[in-house]
């Protein structure tokens, strides 16, 4: 006999009790502009695994990020984080932010190349399995990802958190090569229905494999504690959504990278 | 040193491999109406566990939801599924299934009653924890499950596969004491998008825990094999659906039944 026991807290169990996670900041180029972006892995892993890129919010590369990739790290992956704003640019406040995260949304060409930058940096690493490579970003960072998908770069899979959906050249869903998830709060006044409705009709045109969920209660920034917890503002963490979100990613890896 | 492990693979594993499943159709009552519902649950599992009440699409009990039925108790839990429509009631094609339905549809009330004396049934059962109680719904099986809700049912939780999001009575949502996880096909075309609309601010009004996932690709019908693979007729199976919506009802189910 045997007692009833929930069938994912086992996959909790999986998680290796001996991870001994190695991180190191790494200058790497676009051009002749130099980026810094952030590495984590488990050193008790053996050989090469999949490789994750993280891309970061509005504020630049923070220690949010790099907290994500040991998290990442710790679940058995090679996580880098991408520096797309270049080394030392770090906002200080939110208009600073405003107008840097502007510089590459109205420049998806350049924010195109900055990101692919990172994603061949991550590739690089020895440790990665080339061929099973994820890319998850927040806020400006999930607009980043989609971006690099349509790219048409190489990778099985992009998860965005919260990002903006919108493109100024929707017929480039045609190029996205790999699985999309995205994680929507259902109360996101920065993601306006029109810009959810236009990128269901470009996945929709482009035959993508793509999911979306909406989080119900949630607003932007769900998985963000420093954006503090009052709705009304429209962007604040929500714990539910931001746990549900992660399990849902963690989901949609086991998926990708069979 | 460890090789890399999806996560959830580990997931699959602690699923038993001397799990023995006991079925048999069981009579209850609603009134005065005789109902057949199925049960099904493992007999190596000891003790009391989550029940989760199934309830059928609009062809009535088949082979369909029992086998659905014995999928939940391979996972540990007491699956019992409803019958919605009385004994003996089969409808031979979809055009009697229509008009079944269709009963139940605009007598919203009568369809509370019957699903309420499932629940009732389910939790009866003396291996069913009544404390941890989900139900979950196939086309109008989901519809059912969220009149379910609506009807103010304690349950822990709902999830509707492409079911009809409509309600005559929108502020009933205020009733829902449980949490409500909707799995819908992105292209179905028997959901408008003004039923979504309009399911999305009941569960906001109300102040609701719901999640609602869209899987690209997909219409109407998509867990269902019967439905075929031919999605210009707006219902067809979708096995990649089928399967994500799956792993995505486990994972609800690890969250509502800690």
């Amino acid at each position: 006999m045997k007692k009833f026991i929930p069938v994912l807290l086992a996959a909790a169990c999986a998680v290796s009790a001996q991870a001994k996670i190695v991180t190191k900041s790494v200058e790497y180029k676009q051009g002749d502009i130099t980026l810094e972006g952030f590495l984590a892995y488990d050193d008790a892993v053996a050989g090469k695994r999949p490789g994750v890129l993280v891309v970061h919010q509005w504020m630049g590369l923070t220690d949010y990020e790099k907290h994500r990739a040991e998290q990442l790290a710790e679940l058995g992956y090679v996580a880098f984080c991408a520096d797309i704003y270049g080394k030392g640019v770090l906002p200080k406040d939110t208009k600073e932010a405003g107008a840097e995260a502007t510089k590459y949304k109205s420049d998806r060409a350049l924010l195109r190349q900055r990101v692919n930058a990172g994603l061949d940096e991550l590739k690089s690493n020895k440790f990665v399995d080339t061929k099973r490579v994820a890319a998850i970003g927040y806020c400006f960072g999930g607009t980043t990802v989609i971006e690099l998908a349509r790219s048409g770069a190489e990778l099985n899979g992009i998860v965005s958190f919260h990002g903006g959906l919108d493109s100024p050249t929707p017929a480039d869903g045609k190029n996205i090569k790999c699985k999309v998830l995205v994680c929507h709060g259902a109360d996101d006044p920065y993601v306006p229905a029109k810009d959810l409705a236009a990128f269901e009709d470009e996945m929709r045109q482009a035959n993508v494999d793509w999911t979306l969920i909406k989080f119900g209660g949630a607003v932007h920034s769900f998985t963000q504690p420093m954006a503090g917890n009052d709705n009304s503002k429209g962007a604040a963490y929500n714990e539910r959504a931001d746990h549900r979100s992660w399990a849902a990613m963690k989901l949609f890896f086991a998926g990708i990278f069979k």
